[in-house]
């Protein structure tokens, strides 16, 4: 099954065939595959080159998998247990440079992370990333210092057909994609006038 | 000039040859362009399809470009200013499901800007973020609601050769690149532990 976004306007192919699966193929994810996707996280520009961007990877069958998908709501748990790799997102709230918070940290790791995806669909691969997580278990799970915070989890894998999925989440998986419009998003003069360009589709 | 992230993995293509230029040649950006720029951006993901991402794009010649200028810190107007686009995102710390303060709204609004980079790269642009601006003026000038927070601003453009730039930027325009090791990044079993695949160069 695929999903692409609806859109008319010729973006970038990995970007328009992107989304967010829940079912997961048992095929595994290589590490030179890994080492290629955390790699494009490594190159994101961030505030001041600090990279606050920390990631934890368990593999289906380590202990660091089983730790993660633990700390996931009970509600992702019982699709991400499908998944061959899950990680989670760490932001460092001190900025490397100044000893001072870093305000931007999240933008910064929520980049980090755009980079992961993007090189996960040049592998041929998805992901789907959980903000519906324990933070706090995570934290204490992995002993994650005091500086840092966690903050998202995602799966990562061969996307799978909806059917291996359990009861209600076959339904979701072939829901239909939205967004707002351009004209919702994207301003000139003024918040909320929208740029005139937002009218070309 | 080009300053490709130094690896030998062989990631995508567009994220290899991606950096942050501070010289722009004086070509427009046309407004197709645009358009497929932040068609890339709405087709992000986020926490709850959320969507927490606004722009306001300015065009120079437009109130908007100068309205944007105007806004950054005096060492980035220096060299922004050879930017025929500038862009400020704009973060909105509300949930539109819950009412509730979204905690992960930087988050997506930083993803969604890393989608604006892959389509930049793509459209053969470049691109340089900002955090270093003056957030509150740039709110009071384009009218943003209470609801919503000024995080960033970013130019957009043709990449120009270092002698565009004055002073010290045409030096910080030639130097090198560097980035944390992956080892330093990506962990297992333990937060600080690396993980094995991080040793893959």
């Amino acid at each position: 099954m695929e999903k692409p976004a609806l859109t008319n306007l010729d973006i970038n192919p990995l970007l328009k065939k992107r989304w967010s699966p829940r079912s997961f193929t048992s095929q595994k994810v290589e590490n030179d595959v890994l080492a290629r996707i955390f790699e494009a996280a490594r190159w994101a520009p961030s505030s001041s080159n600090i990279q606050p961007w920390r990631f934890i990877v368990g593999r289906k069958g380590d202990k660091t998998w089983d730790m993660i998908l633990e700390s996931l709501v009970d509600f992702n748990q019982k699709w991400a247990k499908l998944a061959p790799v899950l990680v989670l997102s760490v932001g460092n709230k001190i900025s490397s440079k100044t000893n001072k918070p870093n305000k931007i940290f999240q933008y910064d790791v929520g980049q980090s992370v755009a980079y992961i995806t993007f090189q996960v669909m040049q592998e041929g691969l998805f992901i789907h990333q959980m903000g519906g997580l324990n933070t706090e278990k995570a934290a204490k799970l992995f002993q994650v210092p005091e500086d840092y915070q966690v903050l998202t989890a995602m799966a990562i894998g061969h996307k799978g057909e909806p059917e291996l999925l359990e009861g209600d989440f076959v339904k979701m998986e072939k829901s239909d994609r939205d967004r707002l419009t351009a004209a919702e998003l994207v301003f000139e003069e003024a918040f909320g006038n929208s740029a005139d360009f937002s009218a070309i589709r």
